[in-house]
């Protein structure tokens, strides 16, 4: 297998132990050279969902990698450990539990998939608990040094490997019934829905759209950027991920709302 | 231009979704061997001047190199996306609002200014609400790759740059009214103020300050470290940017005083 | 001194203002081709010990590299600072509070450790209140470029480095009184004892343990991973730096007992 120069990181371990630093320090050892980007490490514990969200929406700017993503809460079970390779070339290592499907599927689908059982690629003695450190981050960075995935354990049936439904907003007469996907720093509530979602409710840019979550009801515009309303009020977007997001310009929409990722919306047309 | 091997990054997108990650992601996949330094993500949500602060200070500890900076509240407005280049060869890219401007005056000071209006060195599509991954962070890389400034938009007149004023701590009678620029994670609270100012009222080291804020008056002595005074007491230092602080020895200032970023102090002499 | 690739960074400055970012630059003002492994920067502020402990057990993990580590509460004072080097060849440069000693024992020992006096290889001007910047991170950045130890100042005999006594649990009749020694970001309790520990007071996997903490008195199985109890259950495992971990499964465990790091806990076995 060529050999890559870049490993991506996604994980739940947050920032405040030693956890991220110890699977880089475990992959510099493996392979010196390599570059490591970390999409980010704050994915809601043990939230398998949030991350394959995150990862889905994030893979498209990363450069040709290895992409090691760990979410992991079935951890010391029988679960599966898995190395995959996409129909575009890019590997993702992860735990079998839904986590990469979607992001896999961005980069032309799984193609191939591997089980990871060669305990000689892995550290020794591992742990029950750190998988992390010791099995899926040695093998990202044993593929980014070019170590096929064959090496690493029997083949999976694609159709075998775990998947993971991310719901879709869904129509129930004029409405759409929506939910929150995820929220950024800045409080903007990103949905799963998009620009072609709304239309199905007949909305167009300009129009106003009534809104209804967490106990408020709403009449917001549908915008093109946080400007195109006045500084504290509501709009309607469409994010940079192509995805409708509540915002508040120059404010926070979650904390105004009290909401978070996994509230449930409901987006109409504005009467009266 | 000369190809540079870093690029410094600061930004108030923190670190708890993947805004950062992502804007690795577009560089190093325009350039894979850039190194990437993070200053800071944690500037205050779209705080212009705590981001002007932030960057002028640490700037003199960064290499050569492009500097990315992108607090940017009127993202999806008619403000103008820039790259300026100092006397002393340092190149910034930043929305235009001030974020920069007193940064580069560490540098030797803008000596030309463009405009970022080049799409072909953009992202496509680019969206309207994230331009730090769809129009900063791919110029900071091709700038990087040596990309001349040139190629990315027309000049800009150096006068049309947007400034922006970070007010220092001003005098009145015997007492200087000054102001919290920020607070670093110990609590310790940084003034808009250096030693010169200090001695304007009259103080030298050893002497006792008094100090008004936040409803405490507080007698403080001015020490040359933190270990001058006892474990929980207070003193004012010269910090390691050459201004002042007032921070509580082995304790937390800006939790004893519930003071932060903004905070208005009054620094006088001590009487009687 | 053989040049080397790589820096590793502990310390308690955290990502909410710009100490690490400033001391990268640093770095990499020196040794532009320098990579620096963020082991974290969440120590507890200006706790030495906690420190101590999480670089002990994260350096087995680290490639060879000049190890970094700023837990400094008397920054400015009179203490050391030093670089030592390993029976092993490990470099560690950091005040000399007994920060690195745990972890340097993990390499072997410290063989020997030089005062770093030189004011050449600090920068300049020299804070007295951020020596992460202006004495540690040249320190290490100019030992990666291959200065000799010799070159920063006089050694200081081994045995006057500043020791650091990180507690053991002790056993007391039946009961093993143990200490919490770190919590991770999923509340998971790291204990001062491993399953050597346990078995002095007669304990074998499958076995019920009691354990009294913070007011709570609970019966919690030994078992071998998270998975052995059902959603929502305590369990002792050992964890994957081979301490006893107190912990629920798919749940918080520091949460649920309000406990945290320094909490005191006793463990012996379950009675009728």
């Amino acid at each position: 297998m060529a050999k890559r120069s870049i490993v991506t990181f996604l994980s739940d371990y947050g920032l405040q132990d030693e956890f991220v630093g110890v699977c880089h320090g475990v992959m510099l050892g493996i392979k010196p050279d390599l570059r490591i980007i970390d999409i980010h490490h704050n994915i809601l514990r043990q939230d398998v969902r949030h991350g394959a969200v995150v990862l889905q929406q994030s893979i498209k700017y990363m450069p040709e990698g290895v992409h090691l993503a760990v979410v992991d809460p079935a951890v010391g079970s029988d679960r599966r450990a898995i190395a995959v390779e996409t129909g575009h070339g890019q590997i993702f290592v992860a735990p079998d539990n839904g986590l990469i499907v979607a992001a896999a599927d961005e980069c032309g689908g799984i193609r191939s998939a591997y089980e990871l059982t060669n305990r000689s690629l892995m550290l020794s003695p591992m742990s029950q608990t750190f998988h992390g450190r010791d099995v899926f981050a040695p093998a990202a960075a044993h593929i980014a040094n070019g170590v096929a995935l064959e090496e690493f354990g029997p083949e999976v049936p694609v159709d075998q490997v775990v998947a993971l439904d991310i719901s879709e907003a869904w129509l129930h007469d004029d409405h759409l019934h929506a939910e929150v996907l995820q929220l950024d720093r800045f409080g903007n509530l990103q949905l799963n829905c998009n620009f072609k979602g709304l239309e199905q409710v007949g909305m167009v840019a300009g129009r106003t759209i009534e809104i209804r979550m967490e106990g408020h009801r709403l009449h917001v515009p549908y915008g093109i950027s946080f400007a195109d309303v006045e500084v504290g009020e509501f709009v309607l977007v469409e994010d940079s991920y192509e995805k409708l997001s509540l915002a508040v310009n120059k404010g926070d929409a979650a904390a105004r709302l009290q909401a978070g990722s996994g509230s449930t919306i409901i987006v109409g047309p504005a009467v009266g």
